[in-house]
């Protein structure tokens, strides 16, 4: 079986294998004090041409989300979010099981504009009793959304007025950055989402890593013994080494935007696999997430060889479906794929 | 500088990277659903020769130790552990932060007794408000504890009868487990362990894995719907087959108490030369921890060459030290220290 | 000014009063182990028709929710509730506070249909990755609702079904219970919702008494140890005997249900009133809050003699409000009101 | 039966019985809006010669800790209190349950000296791996404490400034406030304390009122948005007005230390009686709390007309029981025990 599952189904860039091989049995510091965390820390500093952040590493996505959300947010806050939000949908509650509601906003193509958040500002502020209500404190958003779909300049610059307006903090989820960096449609790097955000994280699971997400702060507030918070939530890594080597392996020489840049050549040419065989689009195909619209029958068939995740039902006789490439995905994978396709 | 600073400073275990780097391209499920997590609990259980029991992978001992005991717990039950237990100590407060309350006993050599548990429970039910008190609903004990002592088959089956008379769950954290096993002192093994708690879990992290600690739940209560908890607390590693591999690798053919007995054999002979060379004992030495009495003097020379860790103040010129043997300790370097020892 | 701000403006019954002076100076026990609670609490059993009931007092209904959904819940479960349900608008997040999250079902009138419940359950159910999800555990419903509206027994006896195939507690917010079961549209008593709910509640605070609500539980489970959940949220009062007096008051000889028809009665008054002076309605009249839509200009001029509450907008020149009634209000009042509307 | 078993046990004072029925058909604003509340508020600022301070009301003293505590202090801070300090004791985990531990230090007489707080502090931040613990940040003290002591003028002084020095808030449970102020050994007041903490609170439930308690503000963090913290934890009063109208009456005219004056002397009469009868104190009579070593014999004669509390076995023969005066207590009463003591 092939698969297009997720972009989490390889293990990690042969380099970073063979980082962790090389100095495997060397004796370090544990819990990030050792020099390979230190290197990476300030190897994404230097990414970020941004001296003022702090880089702290977590095992995955869902710490990630929920440390920094109860780290910022006092027992009332809440945090605006797509209603097609990871931390809304797919993490169990772990932000409720925080302490904290996630307040939602309909989203289209899973992005969150400034103006949604100026109207649920304006009530809330208007509301007499609005201690009955829960606090918005942050804003949400992840690029590339679930659904696939970036957030451009713009968007996020007037996310940030907004977020200035009223007070609010903005977080971004980068559980895909590799990918929507280094897409077509993009506009922005490392440096600006770091000035416009007050945290942001650079995902490493979904983008070569064996495992692992580099958060950046760049709020005086949220930096304050942040290390108590992922202490205290079970992300510090004993051997924090491990997320050090493989963060300092991504960013010493360009091999983290290298792998998004394979991810987004192998899902150009799927999506132009599709286009060919006329498959239509679910969503407008922009990072490594493709959503197309395909017959049922034409689905059972192609799972027998290749594997995909069911989106939703279009019709009786449509679903639409995903289909991820990434770092790890090979052309010959592709082409197997799309020899079956059009064979059908 | 050489260090026996703890046991989780070197990577893992040659045979497990290995394993890692060989299957690394391969395509699998994801969040512990691939064959090799499956195969892992399989040979787990088998090492516990008990197949009644569930076993769950995470990353790491406080996320394993948090986890359990929200899961177990209703909102106003407490856990009884010893004053210096880890989860009172050295967790940021993590199983304070899942709402419930460490109830503590004093323990001697980080040992809690039975008799203790009878002694709080009586208080307990003897109190006409009772409910103005936290209900005990577990007891947390870990083996080898953090002084290094064991628990003996029978003063873990004393604990279980009182769990027992007492309706209260017993929760072995293992983080060592894998050096309490083979000590010379040891009088019981994995069966024994998985049928006397509720739930104990094997500890990778300091024993040889990369990371991982394998959760083995008796309590027929406790396995429902247990991956909720797993991944609600950001603990289900996206790439599970990384924790499926590792323990897979270290439960086919015995690599696990291999490891434990290299790194006892370490001990042994670091303690021996302790002894010869007339230092002090703080703790009887029987696990891979070893805690001794040295000048403050000699500690400040022997700290020029070798990491290990003050452990608490003995009087104005001595200090308790502790240090750590492990699966990778080398008996090149225990001989490069006891020769400074002795030179001193 | 004359107030039909909400049903909490007064104080309490006078013959709640006279009672709680007449026995000021007696000695009790504390946290409601007196026996006027005791009394109480039987009353209300006999009201049920139904000896199979645990009853706890609570001062005020966000606590009782709050109490409820903590005690039912495991950490990864949460409650299904109307998106206008209370808990989910007006708690200041007092449910996720807990760790839980309101799974929303847009409502109709402010109810919930059990074909949503089935829906959601179905959903759930078939997503080979429900861990990801929170699992529902709880159904939430108030009646009267926010909207005024009550649920029909048909409607009840449709959720108890749906609760019981898919194994859901079923919870009922009776906090203006009183005039729901004397309405007009009403269809069940005090014994059918004791019988078909795990757990629902008598509301005092907006039905005379000075505050203090019933909790009704028929749930084995729940039962167990809910003393020490009251305790733990700060919920027991010291002085128990306060809602002890209050409930048996209201209890013993059908002061609750005699409020209750006070209320309903000033609110047929009203709404008669209303008509007649071809106000048009926003929600239909059924209980003692009455939602009607009035021009901008004469919301104004009301306003300078009567506080009501604005709902929501309705056009730029209309607006809906809300009229309240209760075991309080005057006939001379609502003829005030209804002169003045006459008169604009 | 006669009953010293707490301070809790009558009703509240005539005169606060007579405001309440007299304005008990009034309408007013809810959660805590109307005018007598913010009468009450003032009227409080005045008693504390302090127009810097914020005030607001909570029904009950567990509420009052937790959510002071859960509003002052973020997920990995704790508070240190005294072992015995009520809420390490008697409030069923309700501060663990905001998520939050409570670090605990052996008190004298239930008091805790500046120089733990100092050696506490110190030994925190000469931990290299503090992250691993749980990081202190206020000061939890009561005054009287739960054995009946008081602090002195110097030692609050002392504890202000350990707590400048470290960076700690300084909180002080008053739930029996009203007693210390009046009793022989005070020397201090109302400006004082509201100077020396960053929030107090002045106890009504235990000194004459039905309930409530009020708490005093100084600390410009923790005033932001308080009413929300009140609101999400279920301790915002619908009828807030029955708050204020009884700490309006409290302290418009002296009535606050006229009661605690009463009970003082109550006090004083029985522990006079004690001593004549050649009683032994087992802690020094301060406040309204007088704990006595009594033959068992004695105590089972007593308890056939009188109610008191077992404290602590003092030895096989003998126990130490607490006895209660308060606002409420005759003359009468405290006779006829006396008489009773003298009699066996």
């Amino acid at each position: 079986m092939i698969s297009f599952g997720s972009d989490y189904i390889e293990g990690a860039h042969p380099r970073i294998m063979e980082r962790l091989m090389k100095t495997n049995m060397e004796q370090t510091l544990g819990y990030g004090m050792d020099e390979y965390s230190l290197k990476a820390k300030e190897l994404i500093k230097k990414a970020c041409h941004n001296e003022a952040v702090d880089v702290h590493f977590v095992v995955g996505g869902t710490q990630a989300n929920l440390i920094v959300i109860a780290a910022a947010l006092r027992p009332f806050e809440g945090v605006l979010a797509a209603t097609s939000g990871h931390i809304n949908v797919h993490e169990t509650g772990a932000v409720e099981a925080t302490g904290h509601k996630v307040l939602t906003l309909e989203a289209v193509d899973g992005k969150i504009k400034a103006s949604q958040v100026t109207a649920y500002m304006e009530h809330f502020l208007n509301d007499p009793t609005m201690e009955h209500t829960v606090k918005p404190k942050m804003v949400y958003i992840s690029s590339p959304t679930e659904l696939g779909s970036i957030y451009k300049r713009e968007e996020i610059k007037a996310l940030r007025e907004v977020c200035d307006q009223y007070d609010l903090l903005l977080f971004l989820d980068g559980a895909r950055l590799g990918y929507g960096l280094v897409c077509e449609e993009n506009d922005w790097d490392l440096e600006f989402i770091s000035k416009m955000t007050d945290v942001f994280y650079i995902g490493g699971t979904k983008v070569g890593a064996l495992f692992g997400e580099a958060l950046v702060i760049r709020n005086e507030e949220l930096k304050k013994e942040f290390r108590f918070m992922i202490k205290q939530r079970g992300a510090m890594l004993a051997k924090g080494r491990l997320l050090g080597l493989q963060f300092m392996t991504m960013f010493e020489d360009g091999l983290y935007l290298e792998m998004g840049k394979h991810g987004m050549a192998m899902a150009k040419k799927l999506a132009e696999g599709f286009k060919e065989a006329n498959v239509k689009f679910f969503t407008k195909p922009i990072t490594n997430q493709l959503f197309v619209i395909l017959e049922n029958e034409k689905i059972e068939k192609l799972r027998e060889k290749f594997i995909f995740e069911t989106w939703e039902e279009v019709d009786e006789k449509q679903t639409a479906v995903r289909f991820c490439t990434s770092w790890g995905t090979t052309a010959e994978n592709i082409e197997a794929f799309l020899e079956e396709l059009r064979g059908l």
